[in-house]
């Protein structure tokens, strides 16, 4: 069985021959191959220059024995479009110049059209599909409408999204329009990846986990069923909340072909809460992967173990994997998930 | 009913005449009077002056209706005597210049003698109790041994907890010798707080979220169950646990006679999970205040509804109040409590 058709048989819940495994943010500071790069280039640069994101995308699949690329790129690329000032400071992160507090800052933002406004990265998934050749599919994706809000309301991280929050219980009228515009933005963002080529779509939620179910499921999940009903339904799409164990039949309600799981929960008691008509992606902790050898094939086989060989199980981390990570470790966790699942 | 008898009784689930109410971090930046008394004192000076720490504890029983006042302390207060160099950095919260980071780190910590090493704190609460006479409960608090290990190993916040768990999993024994050594530190100082004449004691968890269930079982469970079997059971102890809404059953299982819970979980479902034999403490979004009198109202009241005035509720924030919360948003979840909450 080719990898392709692995990680594909696995997004819809049809026979494998081992259990497929991808790292969230494997494109990144870990690789010394990224960082030589890097070392040259800003963030942003390295987004908007085809041949740069193309390359970071494709070094992880020549390391590892890896079952798909994530094409490199920032939830955050659709926001220049939208008309809001955008930045990557040195050590801080995203800075948003103009967040969006009000009525008025919702009224001024602009629908996007990704296909020609972001051509960048269209023209880097052609490059990264073509020199893949099919031997692992390419992931598209795309931030949520509450990751999204949460980032341009702050202006940046936040440790309690206290401005995003007062704007839904305050003002939830501004609230649900921003989210309106900004399911349209998502939609479109994702459906011109799916036109370039991407062969699946991820939908990183990656706040949400700050918000109590009432909150989910009046502010959020309504936008999130939007969003997921209007990408095409030509590639699987991958849901994936961080930090959201708390919400998770809300966000398995919300949609998806797998939903993903971070390491806060046990796979099979998880898988049941999702419902076992959906396959489930994850979940160990990315800081296993500074444990010992024997310590990341204990616990990448608990995982395995909870996931019992049954169809619909993608192997990954619970989050990012961090930049310090051992890079032989990274290869024992991929390696141990195939040889550990062979059916 | 008096006010202390009201929060006693919640504590050990017996009938109270309406439900009581106090609010995580009150002694706090959103009062004038606090923030009059924090420009001319440092946060550590204000820590260690008796009679201002007494001050800003009573400040908030004062200017509201509430049914508990909270020393004011950080939970950090024990690392200077363990021979752990502490300092509050503008703007940067607590920085630990000397991490522990191995075994050898572990073995030159000190035990602590809370009642005269940290005899500050002692004084501050007979101040306090004297000035209460009665009127209210006073609470007193330490953190438990994971926040405060991840604290100590990190060397401040953190946002992974790297350090911490890369010591869990890749040098186990090094991190069960720290916890046992947090163990005994975090005994004697909760014991001296009863000895002094606090009449409630809070174990605050504020960062054990960050695990799974299995790592909370293995590396967090049995050292939680010793420190809370080692402190004094003459008072009632509130064990809180934020961004665990995944633990709760072991949060519970560790012990406590009333169970913490943030704003990510329902409260009658999440009591279920506790157990009923058991007082919760919680539960709204402290954004909430953020909201309308209106909203505030109606996030007051969905939360007592759910409680249902069974016995063993006290109300409070799912977290520390916010530094810009407005006055009579407090004011309102108080009152509001009170009022809709009748026997």
């Amino acid at each position: 069985m080719s990898r392709a058709d692995r990680f594909l048989n696995a997004c819809r819940r049809k026979p494998v021959d081992c259990t497929p495994v991808w790292m969230m943010r494997q494109a990144g500071r870990y690789l010394p191959e990224y960082r030589e790069i890097r070392a040259k280039h800003t963030f942003l640069e390295m987004c908007k220059t085809p041949e740069l994101a193309a390359e970071v995308t494709v070094q992880p699949v020549r390391r590892y024995e890896i079952d798909a690329a994530i094409i490199f790129a920032d939830i955050l690329l659709p926001l220049e479009p939208m008309g809001i000032g955008l930045e990557f400071a040195k050590g801080e992160g995203p800075v948003i110049h103009n967040p969006v507090r009000s009525m008025a800052d919702v009224e001024k933002l602009k629908p996007i059209d990704a296909a020609t406004q972001i051509s960048y990265l269209m023209q880097a998934i052609k490059i990264v599909l073509k020199e893949l050749n099919g031997k692992v599919p390419l992931i598209g994706f795309s931030g949520a409408p509450f990751t999204l809000a949460s980032y341009i309301i702050e202006g940046g991280g936040s440790r309690n999204y206290e401005h995003a929050k007062a704007m839904m219980f305050a003002e939830p009228k501004t609230w649900h329009k921003f989210m309106e515009h900004l399911t349209g933005v998502i939609i479109n963002y994702m459906n011109a990846q799916i036109d370039a080529g991407v062969q699946v779509v991820q939908l990183f939620d990656s706040w949400v986990g700050a918000l109590g179910p009432q909150d989910y499921r009046e502010f959020v999940l309504p936008h999130q069923k939007n969003v997921i009903a209007g990408i095409k339904k030509t590639v699987p799409l991958i849901h994936f909340a961080h930090g959201a164990t708390h919400l998770l039949e809300m966000v398995s309600e919300a949609g998806g072909d797998v939903i993903g799981l971070d390491w806060r929960c046990n796979l099979d008691e998880a898988w049941k809460r999702v419902g076992e008509d959906k396959a489930v992606q994850g979940n160990i902790d990315p800081i296993s992967l500074f444990g010992s050898k024997e310590f990341i094939r204990k616990r990448t086989k608990d995982i395995l173990d909870r996931a019992g060989n049954r169809n619909g199980h993608i192997m990954n981390l619970g989050h990012g994997i961090l930049q310090q990570t051992p890079l032989e470790n990274a290869a024992e966790f991929i390696n141990a998930t195939h040889e550990l699942s062979k059916r």
